[in-house]
């Protein structure tokens, strides 16, 4: 299909409930508000349809997984179709008994699915135990040709690896959407500061590495121990700022995107062009031991 | 041999003349100054003992090009071993007939040399000729153990490669250093504001994604028709700036590293356990043609 040079894109901040069907009833109001205002790919945040269950390791946190399809994503399909809007989905996916996923579906405008997406970068850290709950994906780093733009997906802490971005760049993304849950305890919200700004600093860099658009959709507000940061934000090719939310509250974050930028920025900082493809080869390994005999 | 934790460095930011004799002997006064403000380890911007000649594609100054070892590397081998510091020099190698690189040495504190990098990613684009002049590197992407730390060295046009980062640090590399040829067209300085700060974003990402100090020393002042921008920096491995020059004018930078912060960052943000080594072979491609039938 025909792309559009002209994307608007609608990036969801919202704080979540308890309840499953509550946050998916506040999502379907929240993607009818930003499909108004004109956004035509609308991205919710990491695990949309629940809280942040991942601070404590608890087995029965596994009953909140849906399988995809589901209840939650044929909901979407439904939405997406009536609104023509692309929506980026993410969600705690059952796979199988004893495989569940953080996952992210790509809704197409007509309702079907275009593609999902499966974490590949599985974090564990205090108040962040997703190794417990989330088999890391298999189907490596992915995007999908949309209605309104080429779409590749990430998530929350895959944002922190050049070679997710690079990857899914490379198969044709033009925006890079990473839905996330970020936050800190609410007593370290001097280091808050400095994170943040890491975070924002490594995603710009995937898009000025890249050049390509990056979107990055933060939940926001206090559950239990972990305040999350909202902030979320689109930026350019070149890593400008486009649009950005405070860390306040919930927020609908409307971003428009001028897809040539891709192709003027990639002319005039030829870095794809430049890649040493042939010296790459040991970024698969862990590590080099420059002390080992 | 063992580091000490706590590591000063100094960046050499400077204007150049057209008398290689001169631009060597500015050298050594500043890494004179340097050392007496307690640097340790002395890094130079890239090609310092020339002028930036890659504005125009001419023969004629392939004859600026030294061996290594030669007399600007034996004066400099000496200079080092005096002040025992390590100094990081970068210069026009010829490394035979009609071979040559845009190469730096890392230069112990004995005056020995502690190793070579030749640029591995070459620019070409307006004002930046880099492609007739130097045969891109052969050797890959290396680090080498000094007395104050382990240094690796990449080159100006490498900054914008996250895999050139990532694999300099995975050969073992507590500093990477960027010595940096860098600027704009006088009458494009409005643009040349978000060029800096991309060019700081993605060497500050460097620093993120892999737990290291980064250190960009940048040439400064008028050639012809390139304005370079200095703003040459430090920044510790969650991408904090340390220190940074302005703009306008030759300074020597000076900023103390703490290098046990390379192993506390790590362990908070410990991105190099969650890599997907399994998954990043396509990195080796240049791109992945998602059209392609």
């Amino acid at each position: 299909m025909a792309n559009t040079t002209q994307v608007t894109l609608g990036l969801i901040q919202t704080t979540c409930s308890p309840e499953k069907q509550s946050n998916l009833e506040s999502a379907e109001k929240q993607i009818r508000e930003a499909a108004s205002q004109g956004a035509q790919i609308i991205c919710l945040q990491e695990l949309f349809l629940t809280r942040y269950f991942c601070q404590r390791e608890d087995a029965e946190n596994f009953a909140l997984a849906e399988t995809i399809p589901g209840p939650a994503t044929d909901k979407l399909c439904a939405l997406a179709k009536e609104l023509e809007t692309v929506i980026v989905a993410p969600l705690f996916e059952k796979r199988t008994q004893g495989i569940y996923h953080n996952s992210a579906i790509v809704i197409d405008s007509d309702g079907t699915v275009a593609g999902r997406y499966r974490k590949m970068h599985i974090p564990d850290d205090p108040g962040f135990h997703e190794k417990f709950y989330f088999t890391p994906g298999d189907q490596g780093f992915v995007s999908f040709q949309t209605r309104y733009a080429r779409v590749g997906v990430l998530i929350c802490w895959d944002q922190w690896f050049p070679e997710a971005a690079r990857l899914t760049a490379l198969s044709g993304a033009q925006i890079l959407v990473y839905p996330t849950a970020i936050g800190i305890r609410p007593e370290d919200r001097e280091e808050s500061v400095k994170q943040a700004a890491a975070w924002k600093t490594i995603q710009k860099s995937h898009a000025i590495a890249n050049g390509v658009f990056v979107a990055s959709a933060n939940r926001v507000g206090r559950e239990d121990d972990i305040e999350f940061w909202g902030q979320s934000f689109v930026c350019d090719p070149f890593g400008e700022l486009l649009a950005e939310a405070g860390d306040g509250g919930e927020e609908i974050l409307i971003a428009q995107c001028d897809l040539d930028l891709i192709e003027s920025t990639r002319q005039n900082w030829p870095f794809l062009r430049d890649r040493r493809v042939d010296a790459y080869k040991d970024i698969g390994k862990l590590y080099l031991d420059p002390d080992a005999s």
